[in-house]
């Protein structure tokens, strides 16, 4: 491509709405287009690192046998009321109404069409496994939309869903598609982790993250430094405390601690580290008839340590606390006697289930709230302040300098941007949709599925967030819009510039090297800022002077200074800093 | 592609609400499946299809200089109402509404946001031309979707907008993708027809329509044999009537035609040739007032030879017809005294405006309705029975046989599939939406544009409504959705059989040739079948008998019989046989 061919429209601003450095960064560069809140066009610039994207995954994705097909974006309502998705999604499903006033969404995703696809077509198990999927436009109604294509309404999604004859089949699946994830990662030329995650109800641990390492990324990811094992925050477990628990050495105390309403503020009154004093959180939990009418609430206290946060996932899975809640003020005023930051399990006014953290079950001589306001207990121990705990379980996220549970070290956390899901589903969709083929018996069998997402629009924001500098945007080369930029300096007035920078361009190209000519005749100060600010990878420079000493100036964008090759090795160079 | 990998899933039978060839055969052939009404899923074999098609759309743009980018699929109302389409476009616009209840629209295609990138983006002069495309889906709310993707609801188009600095530039763009679209469409392989097409209000000839030629075409076009003239019937123009009008022979005389209300069955009583008879149309036009209010209605006459039909972008674009509509039945009587079928330019109650084709205008003793119930007038002359004609204009479609305007022979009719369309702009969408540029002078000056789609995914259908038999489709070699099948018979016995079939397989990959290995161990007549029905151009049979023979058979999916090939000639014969 000659840049006085293409469209290249850079700004010294990023608008005000762009908080993060890719969303600024895409807009000065010229990569997107905003069109209305969470909507963007995909300008020529951004659009090549899309089909880069898409090329990879796509590839990898054939190679791992799967079939691509296109479902539609505009999909009709009942087979999302079929699996009850058309209510359950809330405003987030985009609604439409056809001129028939027929109800159809845009799709989100197509967990209903592909299985509906599978219910008329798959009917035998000898069609199985099958693995379909598509990189489609997709839409979702955030509620706040923001940071450009990090968190954008439509978007571009590669799905992919398996179907298999057992689970056997379905986890043979799901490592294909876990395999075929490390290579599509390893290939876009990103720090990544493939982190456990969170499988939901269906439980087993058939489901990864794919992380784009970030220090602005939303999401905490675990890690061994140690080992292999990483894992999302909601998922990351510590190893269970071990050896006994500390002998009482402190008799029960309650203390005055007026205006101390929070672990640390008591912990540094007292003297006494962060670690000795311990949080109580308040929840609840309805059973209701089937009118939906509330006809019994328990009440829950969950006992953390002061240094500790909880995870809801976790507490979601402690039997009795699916679909918990935090208690109202009146329950705990109903329940505790006493204003929250000063809770505790002692003297309580009406009994409530207590679930006590694995951490804080080994403690000994700690500080709770008295359920008396402006004072804490002292030197509390179980057994003998307050019974053994009934529930003991891990409801705690993890911080760093825990053990691993796999026993190899401490673990850390990072920041990562989710970019890919693998997920293994079990039979949730096709037992909704009653999806089933002939099994080897002759018997109709629902089919096992998995399902498998990459963010294709999202993953150049996040490689953004990972590879930038003061200048502008550092690509990786396999996604680079261009890979070599050639700059001509003063090829207006020269025409052996001209003649060398079109040689080495036509070179590149018949070596299969994207390669853009900046032919435009700009200053070079305008031109190098603005393929800085691109981040193409690759730079060399040719001018007048550079030809008369028989140099040209060859620059990788993170080297701090240009390199001089001779003219005659240049192509050579550039080739063999390229790494695709 | 190996078969026993890919998704096969052939149908003996088309589902009843397939009417034409082409949908029977790619829902039979397992390449779309329908999702609603309009709406389809493209199944793996259907993709690539659409995917062959979509390349060469791609490399041809790129190669004319258009710039791909990806506009919104869901785009914000604003725009549209800009230009006045947001209300203009009726039903077939699909709306929604958002979670915050702001208006948004499915595009249908997209000036409106092209538009308004270019008015933002394209700042100078210097920046111009441009021309911007992408390859999207589109959603048109087809009140009655039929006919698999040849008339869908939700399809792919090829949409490009260019941008110009004055006419000059823009006829000059236009002409550039006029070419780019025969290069496209020769690239395609079908029989094609580029033919001058109306270009409403904006005048000039600069519109043409891309015609897929098919028996079963919605349209008619109008091309002739001896020259290069072609045209939809819209636009086609007759040439001129020559030679001055023959002198009356005949008086005037009223004649009765009991029942005879048409002018096929009043030439057949009369003894006359249709040619001798002209029928009156009547039609109205309204004047409002700003209220919206009819204010003034003009009746109009419309004289047509009996063998003739009204061409209504003809009839509209003379002088006060613009918005014409059909006269009601009450207007009639009190013009005509008469009820339709018997009406005619003598003995009027009330004045009409007058308006008579061109042929019309050199007939003489001619037959028209006389204004009274079952009787005509016989022997009618222009001059002595009435007034000449105020008004003359060609208001007719051609028919075959028709003098071409370009004077070389006569007109020829086939049907066609319109698969693209060229069409210059001018400043129709830049004046609606203010689109302007910095000129030369420093002035802000209007963008000039024109705008060139194609049917991604109609041409599919159209190609197969073209190239079809009895036994399937017959595709031509750059869209098939492999280029070659090597049927294997009896690889699970013949460990020759397999070899062989592995060999040439790979040997036709290597040379880029894309081929598909039949290696599901089907029966050969369940594998024949198959194929023939999806339509793979190239054929090769592979069996323990042939190979014995050292002979394998060659069959082009036209071809009566198939041809035996040396083994070791075959793939030099194979590579001999495709055209791509």
């Amino acid at each position: 491509m000659k840049a006085s061919r293409f469209f290249i429209s850079t700004l010294k601003e990023a608008p005000a709405d762009a908080e993060i450095a890719s969303h600024k960064l895409m807009m000065r560069a010229g990569m997107i287009k905003k069109l209305g809140a969470g909507i963007y066009t995909y300008m020529p610039l951004g659009l090549r690192v899309i089909r880069k994207v898409e090329a990879i995954v796509r590839e990898e994705m054939n190679r791992a046998g799967a079939l691509e097909l296109t479902m539609p974006v505009i999909q009709p309502a009942e087979l999302w009321q079929e699996t009850g998705r058309f209510d359950k999604m809330g405003p987030e499903l985009l609604r439409i109404k056809d001129r028939h006033e027929r109800d159809f969404v845009v799709q989100p995703t197509s967990e209903e069409v592909v299985t509906d696809i599978a219910r008329q077509e798959l009917r035998s198990y000898k069609q199985l496994p099958v693995n379909f999927y598509q990189i489609q436009t997709k839409f979702r109604d955030e509620r706040r939309p923001r940071f450009g294509l990090m968190r954008g309404r439509e978007f571009i999604m590669k799905d992919a869903y398996s179907f298999d004859r057992d689970q056997v089949g379905a986890k043979a699946s799901y490592q294909v598609m876990a395999q075929a994830y490390r290579r599509i990662f390893d290939r876009f030329g990103l720090r990544y982790r493939a982190v456990a995650a969170d499988s939901g109800a269906i439980g087993g641990d058939l489901s990864e993250e794919f992380q784009v390492i970030a220090a602005t990324g939303e999401d905490a990811i675990v890690y061994c430094p140690g080992s292999e094992y990483a894992a999302n925050m909601e998922k990351a477990e510590a190893r269970a405390p071990s050896g006994p628990r500390p002998a009482a050495t402190q008799a029960l105390a309650k203390t005055p601690t007026p205006d101390k309403s929070t672990c640390e503020d008591v912990a540094a009154l007292l003297g006494l580290p962060l670690q000795r004093t311990v949080k109580s959180l308040v929840l609840a939990t309805d059973e209701f008839s089937a009118a939906g009418e509330v006809v019994k609430t328990q009440v829950w206290l969950l006992l953390l340590r002061g240094d500790h946060d909880m995870n809801e996932v976790k507490v979601g899975k402690i039997p009795g606390l699916a679909g918990f809640r935090f208690a109202t003020v009146a329950e705990i005023d109903a329940h505790f006697g006493c204003k929250p930051g000063y809770l505790g399990p002692l003297g309580l006014r009406q009994p409530v289930r207590l679930v006590a953290d694995r951490e804080v079950a080994v403690m000994a001589d700690w500080v709770c709230g008295a359920n008396v306001a402006d004072h804490h207990f002292t030197g509390v121990n179980w057994g003998r302040d307050l019974p053994e705990p009934e529930c003991v379980a891990d409801i705690r996220n993890v911080v760093a300098g825990d053990a691993s549970p796999d026993g190899h070290g401490v673990l850390a956390i990072e920041r990562g941007i989710e970019v890919g899901h693998v997920f293994y589903l079990g039979t949730k969709y096709s037992k909704a949709m009653n999806a089933t083929f002939l099994a080897e018996d002759g018997k109709p069998q629902l089919l096992e599925m998995g399902c498998y997402g990459i963010g294709v629009s999202r993953l150049p924001a996040a490689a953004i967030e990972q590879n930038h500098d003061e200048r502008g945007i550092v690509w990786p080369d396999a996604i680079a819009p261009f890979t070599v930029v050639v700059c001509a300096i003063g090829l207006d007035r020269s025409a052996e510039v001209r003649a060398a920078a079109e040689k080495l361009y036509g070179e590149l190209l018949a070596t299969g090297v994207d390669a853009i000519l900046d032919d435009r005749g700009e200053r070079p100060g305008v031109m190098f800022a603005d393929w800085e600010l691109i981040g193409v990878p690759h730079r060399v420079v040719i001018s007048d002077r550079g030809l008369k000493d028989g140099q040209l100036e060859y620059q990788h964008r993170r080297d701090a200074a240009a390199t001089k090759v001779p003219v005659g090795d240049i192509l050579a160079h550039v080739r063999g800093r390229i790494a695709i």
